[in-house]
């Protein structure tokens, strides 16, 4: 059985053993990249990955590969998001963030070879079977991409300032955030093997979306509701960049139910799926219930 | 046998079938993907793709597909290189560059989905056999990454004001320009099929690096003797950003006698190896004796 802080130590190594350490001509740029990743986070996609693998009797070794995959692609989104051009947050895990601490262009530049990094080490990986990678490329390459993250995150920035509705929010953090966290568990399952049992992954992707919405809902509550040292982020940042949340739609309160309604209704798909297994369990709680 | 006119049509109807065109949440975006990739270009990239699976006895449909990620990622990283945290140009292929055009935000995040749109292109290509996209995306990320297209241009940029030797000249531009442009003619071949004949890989792979090479230096050479017209893109601005480049370096005539050696040992790899078609000698060629 996965203890969570056994495997939360296994991710960090992971990370730092796939991260490049050394180059002759772009060590600002390695050493942005190691910044970005190695300098904090709750590894939620890797553990993700590593539960569901887990779930669908699959080996740690090949999800460990895919988790630090799916974590290179939110560490990438995270320095790009952080820019000037876009949110312009200088913090980040209580940090400098990257465009900070390495500059503009080391960190663009950054962002994008952890882009490459992602499909290199999956490609690369000895742990994982072809066919596996295949369907761990196209979910990694859709949750992403233009009508994944990248396109959430557009609809984003292009929507500060003016309302949107319920619906509309849903969809841009579906996109935003949702994708690569249902992807997350589907990498872990297709880890696991190259044929999931296609009820059960099913419900597995259910539980994804319904995890990705909650986990969005309780980040805009923290951001409300929580200090700028708990955050290691700025706080009050959606409010000053006239962001789109769901209290502001919904109320607190009301946000706050809807997030345990939502992880509810997850844990019951485990449940009816034989999906119920510790890690999973709790890390899909850790994902609501949470102080930062 | 290839015609490259009809060649270089094809290529563009790929481009535009594979690009998104419509999405609910980031139209901006993708519309800035558009821009990027239709509004011009000379294709050299999938043109060798083709050429290179044409003379492995492969078919073309196949190598359409891996030459339009070849595309995908290049253009992503004139978007990127373009943004005024790096190389700061405002024309590319005689129009405004995409930041200038649809705002910096949306060029990062359309440079960001083209990056993953490569990967998904591949991934769900019907026309490539799995083992050749394992190969392909290997290749393909590779290339682009820390050790190759993104750290060649953060050496660049870090280089700026200070002197190179042409060791280390030859050793920014094999990471980032050669390495895309080797990486063409070999994932051509892997188009064609999963187990191209070592030698002649091994001896396409070399002409990828000598062409490489020669582009590069004519780019160096064609910036300083064309005009911004002719170029599509300011004419100087190595001068101008105080770059390395071989006129610098070596003198102009000696920079272009330079380019001819590498294009001639280039040929001779081919000839000697079956791999001489009318297309890649000609495309080798076009890459060379160029007038932008």
């Amino acid at each position: 059985m996965l203890e969570l802080n056994t495997l939360r130590g296994q991710v960090e190594t992971h990370l730092n053993k796939l991260l490049p350490a050394q180059s002759s001509i772009a060590q600002p740029m390695l050493d942005a990249m190691r910044h970005a990743v190695l300098g904090g986070g709750k590894r939620m996609r890797p553990m993700f990955a590593c539960a569901s693998c887990e779930a669908f009797g699959g080996d740690l070794q090949a999800a460990l590969v895919s988790g630090c995959a799916l974590e290179f692609i939110h560490s990438y989104s995270l320095i790009h998001d952080d820019l000037p051009a876009m949110d312009d947050d200088d913090i980040r895990h209580g940090q400098p963030s990257t465009h900070i601490a390495f500059g503009e262009a080391n960190a663009i530049l950054a962002g994008d070879s952890l882009h490459s990094l992602a499909f290199q080490a999956v490609v690369d990986s000895d742990e994982l079977v072809d066919a596996s990678k295949l369907r761990i490329i196209q979910l990694l390459s859709d949750a992403a991409g233009w009508a994944g993250m990248a396109g959430g995150q557009c609809l984003d920035i292009e929507a500060e300032g003016r309302e949107l509705n319920l619906t509309e929010l849903k969809a841009l953090h579906a996109a935003k955030t949702g994708a690569l966290i249902r992807a997350s568990l589907q990498i872990g399952a297709f880890s696991a093997t190259p044929t999931p049992e296609p009820p059960r992954y099913q419900a597995l992707s259910d539980a994804g979306d319904l995890i990705g919405l909650a986990f969005q809902i309780m980040d805009d509550v923290l951001d409300v509701t929580q200090s700028t040292e708990v955050l290691g982020k700025p706080a009050g940042s959606d409010e000053a960049q006239n962001k789109n949340t769901f209290p502001k739609l919904m109320g607190l309160e009301a946000s706050k139910t809807e997030a345990e309604r939502l992880l509810s209704e997850a844990n019951e798909r485990l449940y009816a799926n034989d999906l119920a297994t510790p890690a999973l369990l709790e890390l899909l709680t850790q994902a609501v219930r949470r102080r930062f």
